[in-house]
């Protein structure tokens, strides 16, 4: 089978169908051509249980998610507020589970310095241009020395490295040893919210919600672009010359244009045949900018007993499996519903076991933490990324050492006509659903312009 | 077009044709699933100039690489020794060029040192299990940091650190804080030579080269093997149940088989396409794993003068482009060539250069080195493999920090009728030629025992 268009745009996720979305409306064609036999990418929601929606994958926007913000709007998706209110309940050490206030009582010094570390940290991020991070001052010194080993030189201590680490693997997805201190920088700069990213509250990346679930936003996307989608249809080839391009897909489709837009998760498009092959500097990025390592985990209970109690459903501890959780219910329900979220090392470990080991784990752990009502869900259900074919890892991509100041530049340079999406290529908010808007809408206007 | 084998076998570098002949012996049919238009892989002879072999890709074996000097002999392919008489030129910092006894005794206490540090790195290798090193100890307190973060630490001066350095990445063709220090110490205890590899003398790994040129081993095996190879055929997609594999390439060449054997680089076969799809572990660490940085480039000369001098054609420099070159003259030949090496760093940042801007500036270190009649060879050529589409880096791949402690269980591990080959998977001298016969062989007993 053989299709036409001017733009071919390999993923639906939301970076590919807003870029989609952006062609048809400057007068072209495009195609949207989606391995999976759903768009959304790394949104997803279910609703397993009393039609509850359950954020497998994205799940929030911020308050500065102008993009997101104006999207939602626009396609008539709602939002609610996350719910915040009451205390955050922590285990560590040997200090058994505390509430809050007596937690920053006992560790009142520790803690201290962990925000004074936050500090620095914003000081350093803002010395970095997000749009070419190897270009800041201190580039080469950062970025080959991974952020742990430089968070082991801190003077922190274990309470307070172990705050820093749990807040940095809710956002990264991987151990602080795994990324250059330049891309933990960097991950911050590309918010511009400060390292408060980095902090219990997450520097309003997750204070808003979508009613009915995210979904709903690629969902109505998908409605308007569908007669320009072709799911099931994984990209094996791409040939091109100066002004063209032929995709190939398994199963025969293949897709002719003037341009095509990889909306795909780097270490993905590094998995198609290009033919000319691609540089050696794009090449060896791609084999060094892996997905992350993540695990959403809910508990649902028949109502939110938690919140009587004056909790708000957050955990943070350095116990496990999860090592932090939250109210995930939605706006007015009766029904209690609790996120545990399992990053790095614990969606590594914990993501081997047989899932009924793992449930009785994390159930155990929210019974700590939030009393003997958490013991008996009504419902429990896990959601994993890297075994996802085509998405094979969550939230994000993270680079190692010297990954950014020895290939960062061929992360999103246009290759002819081949032009690069997802979030990961995005100049603010990267990582986030307001970053795959960004990257989408500006591959879009690189293909438009190039035709 | 359809074929039919026991063992479709994807790669025709030195582990898959090793694999195939091993099967052949075995009274099975083989097939062999290449992508280029040449078998070899990461070994190429090519005679650009007056018929001399100029090693592109792999170049030595060395005196316990008893399975290589084994199948040479086999085969009929002659060895010669490596020229190593003479001094070494030094050139650091601002002590100018000198001779090996002048820079050994200008830095004694700097070298002393740095010889203190290999043989710590001795001990600790000696830990290591290399079938299995996220079970050594100390595994989790060494894989947490790079190999150059723990360097650091270790009291060397300047010169004793890139001397390190330069020996390292000679090696691993990746900077030391790229790797981590548990991935340094592997590398050694795969090799079973102690720290010695790293020192100058390359732990007695670079000591034999063949006659004809390190290309007359795939030669001769591609002649004995030959109806069982197909050239040109890039794998796309590996469908497989527990006793059967159907191999799909680009250009429609379905091959049809009991097993198949894999015998890639991991990060290239983590580009096809498995059905199913392959475990999340296995996707995450082919994600984690990338190939390293290698230029080789070749000065040929009338004659080798600099043994009249009584150097031996090596040189040691933290300045550049190389940081190493050796005499690559052949046995009893009237020309002389020098092999400057490029690797790592160096590899990226002149490899981005154009050719004539990099001769012109490793023509002009040798001749810093060798002396005026260095500055006019007959003929230059450098060999790059990052760009070249069915190999993206050499030597070889490199695991970063968690790498082996988190995802390393998954690299050689069989998934049903699928088995894992190439130097990579290795448990003795992984990522030489030694560790390709190693890796091809285990492949195919692994394939052979499953029928």
């Amino acid at each position: 089978m053989e299709r036409e268009a001017d733009v071919i745009i390999v993923g639906a996720g939301l970076s590919g169908l807003v870029a989609a979305r952006k062609v048809v409306t400057a007068g072209k064609t495009p195609l949207i051509l989606e391995a999976d036999e759903r768009t959304g990418g790394r949104i997803l929601t279910e609703f397993p249980y009393k039609d509850i929606p359950l954020e497998i994958g994205a799940q929030w926007i911020g308050d500065t998610h102008y993009r997101m913000q104006a999207l939602a709007k626009e396609l008539g998706v709602g939002t609610f507020p996350q719910f915040e209110t009451g205390d955050t309940s922590y285990d560590f050490g040997d200090q058994g589970v505390l509430r809050e206030e007596e937690f920053y009582r006992l560790n009142a010094a520790e803690l201290a310095k962990w925000k004074e570390v936050l500090a620095t940290v914003d000081v350093l991020a803002a010395e970095i241009d997000p749009s070419q991070p190897w270009n800041a001052p201190h580039a080469a010194e950062w970025d080959r020395i991974t952020a742990g080993a430089w968070l082991d030189e801190q003077g922190m201590g274990p309470i307070g490295r172990t705050m820093f680490d749990i807040c940095s693997v809710g956002i990264l997805a991987v151990p602080t040893e795994e990324v250059s201190l330049l891309h933990m920088l960097y991950n911050i700069a590309v918010c511009g919210v400060g390292a408060e990213l980095f902090a219990e509250s997450e520097g309003g990346a997750q204070t808003i919600r979508f009613v009915g679930g995210t979904s709903e936003i690629p969902k109505r996307l998908t409605e308007e672009l569908s007669q320009y989608i072709e799911l099931n249809a994984p990209v094996q080839l791409i040939e091109y010359t100066n002004d063209s391009v032929k995709v190939s897909c398994r199963g025969g489709l293949v897709a002719k244009g003037r341009q095509v837009i990889v909306a795909l998760a780097p270490t993905l498009a590094g998995r198609i045949m290009y033919d000319p092959p691609l540089p050696a500097v794009r090449d060896q990025l791609t084999q060094r900018i892996p997905q992350a390592s993540a695990m959403k985990a809910y508990a649902v209970y028949d109502e939110p007993f938690w919140r009587a109690d004056g909790l708000n459903g957050q955990l943070i501890s350095d116990k496990g499996p999860a090592r932090m959780s939250n109210d995930s219910c939605i706006a007015d329900a009766e029904t209690g519903v609790i996120l545990a979220f399992l990053e790095g090392e614990q969606a590594r470990t914990f993501g081997r076991w047989p899932q009924e080991q793992r449930r009785e784990a994390i159930i155990a752990e929210l019974t700590r933490h939030f009393g003997p009502k958490a013991a008996k869900p009504e419902f429990y259900v896990d959601g994993e990324w890297a075994s996802r074919q085509w998405t094979r890892g969550c939230y994000n991509a993270n680079l190692g050492t010297f990954g950014w100041t020895h290939f960062g530049d061929a992360l999103s340079a246009p290759i002819g006509p081949i032009k690069w999406a997802a979030t990961e290529t995005a100049n603010e908010w990267s990582a986030y659903m307001e970053g795959a808007v960004e990257a989408g809408e500006r591959a879009a206007n690189e293909a438009l312009e190039a035709m």
